[in-house]
């Protein structure tokens, strides 16, 4: 296969577990994905303290990142936040992943792009592949500014992805988008879907049929709100498609407890989720307002849908 | 729009509760369906008797006929098991429904196809509409002799349906298939998808594109195996593409209760259910073999797509 796939479930599935793993899941993990066809393992965060209690994969301190290199024969990912992290900062939050961290990604917000330049330039500094994970991609075509920044990535990002935060896009979006970008740069392009429409796997394989160098998914979709392309649907997908091999065996042991801890934390899509998504409406401003339950779903979309679209989700 | 929608939880969500549903629960389905654009609602089976138990919603008696009739403003459906039902039994099976039922469907075997008109012929001579649910259609390559008779079917079906009953099928296969279809008949064209590998939405979708006239939905997905299509799904994903008027409250009124039971009997895609998808293998065969837990699940799928693709599921 001429393009590689990611599993984030650590670093996404931990909104729901607040970044801690159990410690035999983290190990049934590892020893799994050994076994399987992915060529990237997304750790966590790497971030500086944060005021509330934030577990270790947000962290990733010196000995996770022992652990995990210990335990995997995988490529290994940390991601920052850019709207967390400046320049000046790289040297002493990623020194220590010298040696144990391959790629470095950036979850960046359209409008903080030239920002995000500085930081990905420090990165690259210190020998890290670098991942440029752009967000909000069903609202890019608003984006003009950014649009016109995209070739800048020339020379420091290893990888531009297009994020789908809102899991609303489509095939069609995913080739239209592909091919804006395509058009601006010759970075290897990526694609990071959600699943809020259950069109996460057709958006991947059309990312992949139009020529992206990378994708990423996550064991049983786990990850932030209506989570993430299922790792196992990728794998089986394109087993039964293109041959990959593939062994059910491993990948049954690594998906077993996280479909468990699935019953107790229900993350997968919803109605709010679908609402949220169809309509790029930022899905935590959905759940909150249905959570709290005063006010019908109608009336809640009706506001939500009013309210600037600037607002932000991730 | 130029197409219905069908809803038929009842029907398809029956495989899970052996079709017995709590009374408040089908009062909640058919007044909030009174206030959804949704054409069609499919409440169950007309059987003879069978000899296990089985509840209300696989026999349809005069009782239930009459309730669903006075709580719903929709157009009813019921289907009948082809390989269960002669011609001859027609006129006491259905009977009953004359003044009930709009639509009868007819779930077929491709290969029972000849006999299945005959069948066809006489529920239309009660003056029914008429559904022809053509099952396996990700196998239908290979049976060359039903793809030459489905021309048969003009003049006898009000509807023509392709059945992926293994939730096997992509965007591209609905298309070829379609086209296959359209070029056969003038009869005008359904869709009936199953989740197993999370295609349901998009392959519906591209039935539509291609001129389909109506395409299945149940609540939740609740349905056989992996279960089918959410109905609120495609209808969020109608309102926001295609402007289709959609009342939130009404939709979260029904879905609620179906979520809930969800929980309980876990429809839905899992592993097992993404492998017998993508293979075309018979679902209930993989879920046979995985609950038994003698073997890995390497040597069960072995062993499954070397049994000849002549097995049945639905």
């Amino acid at each position: 296969m001429n393009f590689k796939i990611l599993d984030c479930t650590l670093r996404d599935g931990g909104y729901y577990t607040n970044w801690d793993f159990d410690k035999n899941l983290v190990r049934t993990y590892f020893e799994a994905f050994n076994n399987l066809p992915v060529d990237y393992l997304e750790i966590g965060y790497r971030s500086s303290p944060m005021n509330s209690y934030l577990g270790e994969y947000f962290y990733c301190p010196q000995y996770v990142l022992e652990e995990s290199s210990s335990l995997s024969n995988k490529k290994l990912v940390i991601i920052l936040n850019e709207k967390d992290v400046r320049a000046e900062h790289v040297p002493d939050l990623l020194g220590p992943c010298v040696g144990y961290i391959h790629l470095v990604r950036i979850a960046i917000d359209p409008q903080n792009f030239k920002r995000a330049l500085s930081l990905a330039t420090a990165v690259k500094k210190l020998g890290f592949e670098v991942g440029f994970n752009v967000m909000y991609m069903s609202n890019w075509e608003s984006e003009k500014e950014f649009l016109g920044q995209i070739k800048e990535v020339d020379g420091i990002a290893d990888y531009f992805y297009m994020v789908d935060s809102f899991g609303g896009v489509y095939p069609e979006d995913v080739r239209k988008t592909y091919d804006i970008v395509r058009n601006q740069t010759n970075t290897a392009i990526g694609f990071h879907g959600h699943n809020n429409l259950q069109l996460a796997l057709i958006n991947t394989l059309t990312a992949i049929d139009c020529g992206a160098s990378i994708v990423d998914a996550t064991v049983t979709g786990m990850g932030r709100g209506a989570g993430n392309l299922q790792t196992e649907l990728l794998l089986t997908a394109l087993n039964a498609k293109n041959g990959l091999d593939l062994d059910f065996n491993s990948l049954s042991k690594v998906v077993d407890p996280f479909a468990e801890m699935q019953k107790d934390y229900e993350w997968g899509t919803n109605l709010p989720y679908m609402v949220s998504g169809a309509n790029s409406l930022p899905q935590k401003d959905v759940m909150s307002w249905v959570t709290k339950r005063f006010y019908s779903l109608n009336s809640i979309i009706r506001a939500l849908s009013n309210q600037s679209k600037g607002l932000k989700d991730n």
